[in-house]
């Protein structure tokens, strides 16, 4: 790990935001993608119990209606705007993964990197009346500069409780409003200043809405920094890398191979790349639950069939999918146990799985709590058998 | 350094905000001054310029009328309030500051205890209507809390870049509000958790109005984390003390001993004791503003008599007092050659002048650039003598 010495990152990064976008047609059709399902997860989203709660919130503080809170009638300031869609769209767990650029990257370090983007982009292009390619634009470069900053950060931040979608993600609003709003470098430089000091969320929150909220409160944040630099409102103008800054304070140091000159060198959606989820859950479980759909659909496995159900993890899950015994939805989406039942249940793992009824099942409940073994850890990959009455076993997936 | 174990910390400072108030009389007593201190900065503060930013902001946001934007006949929704005055009462950098429990203490770590709590707790009362002795009391144990919290959390907190006025503040605010709103322990512990996915602040910002800003946010964000609970949202109901939570991730770690069973035993306001400040500048810079302006008046030192100005100072000064060249007022209030130089000029170091065009002034910017030599490092105190023409020598303050 290298430290950039005297090139200013947060110089680099502010230049990137705003210059002209020279992006490729490549990133232009994978990012119409990721916009698509970001809608579709902000829509969806919106409809979970925090989304009912987020719309008492914005009815209570009310004000300036300058953006709409997405699948409602709602108009609100563009800061609240931007809140209650990045909650929305992260709520079920369901949006996109940025993928790592060093496959020995600590698991979990990298966002869910559309939410704050396009939620922070799309509160101020509506508050300006902007076009359409001028927000799709600001979303990629808020994307990629939230990816690079969340990849080039020290493990650290990740390891001891960090939610980098949220300490990252009011890095992306920040990008693409000042962006949207013209912004000077020196204005830009400032409002990144002021997010760095907004960025916060802990991991402890995850199987909770506080999760959500994370994810909104770094759109809404970004906003902010922007509205309040353009004020004239003074800050730091090299956060990311001053001595009391950033990196340092919220992971002791950053690694400047991952950043400087890397921006758009090429695009994060061309490589690493940045993955849609199939299944509105932690994304470590997705291997599982490809494995165990294919069995038990291929096999015509019934649930009486099955007597146990051993899942092959690498060491990171235990860490990451940590509810053995979910009694919430959100907690479902953290739980191997859970999500081995279901889809021996239901054959499928969307949001009508997902659901706090379908956890309290007694059914469900009981399978998730004396069914699943972990095993093998060490292991990278998933794999999964089924020890049956009949004596037929699988075996898939195994390295 | 030890960790509590099984006890949890959340729980402890939860039930210690709602529990009946046996507040000591002479905690209420030393309490009357600072609430009048604490009034005094936010009204002085709310003149500065970011005052004036702070107020174009809340016109824009706008929104439900619930609490007073002091010094102003602004109404605006209750955390937009708490923002307010949480910035005006921290501009000035005049607030209060808490001292050590440990002689060994890191400085720095440590926060201006009364602006996020009384700003926090005064737009909760004034929404509520509730009577001065539960806004006094709720601003007192916000207050209690917040300085063991950061009494207890490991220096690499502040160290590394955190500003604990602002990562602290949020739960002074959120305990004073959970108790004016009578929440209940559940309630109280979830608040806990969303209020520690919000605490943030960067030292870098420190000489800018985005120190201010952090006091502010500290306020709001605990008002409407207490409102997010109240409405039902989740989060980890141990979020202090978690493996992915508050202490581990922002500091490494915490010391047990020093708030487990500390809460009110006896109050911070009587042991170690909470100082109010002299000057309107970083406290490491006050002994050296005591011993020059006693110099100065006492011989009647002259400005062209001085030649030049040594201050012996401890190993945390240069780290704290960054700005040997400041440009501006908040810049000045970190810079020991500015006091020392407009302290020989004006024999005073109140808010006249600690302002931009003081800081500006030919004469002072090149006195202040000029003369000022630090020495001795780690030495504790301050000490200052004259090399004056005619061969008087003043030493004062020396270990």
């Amino acid at each position: 790990m290298s430290e950039g010495g005297k090139t200013s990152v947060t110089a680099e990064v502010a230049r990137f935001a705003l210059a002209e976008a020279r992006i490729p047609d490549e990133v232009r059709r994978l990012a119409t993608n990721h916009l698509i399902d970001g809608f579709a997860v902000m829509l969806a989203g919106a409809t979970e119990e925090s989304g009912a709660l987020v719309r008492e919130h914005v009815r209570e503080l009310a004000g300036n209606p300058r953006a709409t809170v997405v699948a409602t009638s709602l108009r609100a300031p563009t800061q609240t705007a931007a809140f209650a869609n990045g909650v929305a769209a992260h709520a079920f767990d369901y949006d996109d993964t940025q993928l790592a650029t060093d496959p020995k990257s600590v698991y979990g370090l990298l966002t869910h990197p559309t939410t704050p983007s396009l939620a922070g982009a799309l509160a101020v292009a509506e508050t300006l009346d902007t076009s359409g390619k001028a927000l799709f634009e600001a979303y990629i470069l808020g994307l990629e500069i939230e990816c690079r900053i969340a990849d080039a950060i020290a493990p650290r931040h990740y390891q001891e409780g960090f939610h980098s979608t949220a300490t990252m993600g009011v890095f992306a609003s920040a990008a693409a409003g000042a962006r949207l709003y013209g912004c000077d470098l020196e204005t830009t430089l400032r409002a990144f200043g002021l997010a760095a000091s907004m960025s916060a969320g802990l991991r402890e929150n995850f199987g909770t809405m506080t999760k959500p909220f994370h994810a909104g409160r770094a759109a809404e944040n970004g906003v902010l920094a922007v509205h309040m630099a353009r004020r004239g409102w003074t800050s730091a103008k090299n956060i990311l890398e001053a001595e009391r800054g950033f990196f340092r304070a919220a992971g002791g140091g950053y690694d400047a191979d991952k950043i400087i000159g890397r921006l758009g060198q090429p695009y994060f959606f061309i490589e690493p790349g940045i993955s849609i989820k199939p299944y509105p859950s932690g994304s470590l479980s997705h291997p599982a639950q490809d494995v165990l759909l294919e069995l038990v659909t291929q096999n015509d496995v019934k649930p009486e069939d099955v007597e146990r159900v051993d899942v092959g993890v690498n060491s990171n899950v235990p860490n990451a999918l940590i509810h053995t015994r979910p009694t919430t939805a959100l907690e479902a989406k953290f739980s191997l146990q859970f999500q081995m039942s279901i889809g021996i249940l239901d054959r499928a793992a969307g949001l009508a799985q997902f659901t706090d009824e379908k956890v309290r099942e007694p059914r469900t409940a009981g399978d998730a709590r004396k069914g699943l073994r972990l095993r093998r850890p060490g292991d990278r990959g998933a794999g999964l058998q089924r020890d049956a009455h009949e004596g037929r076993d699988h075996a898939q997936g195994w390295p």
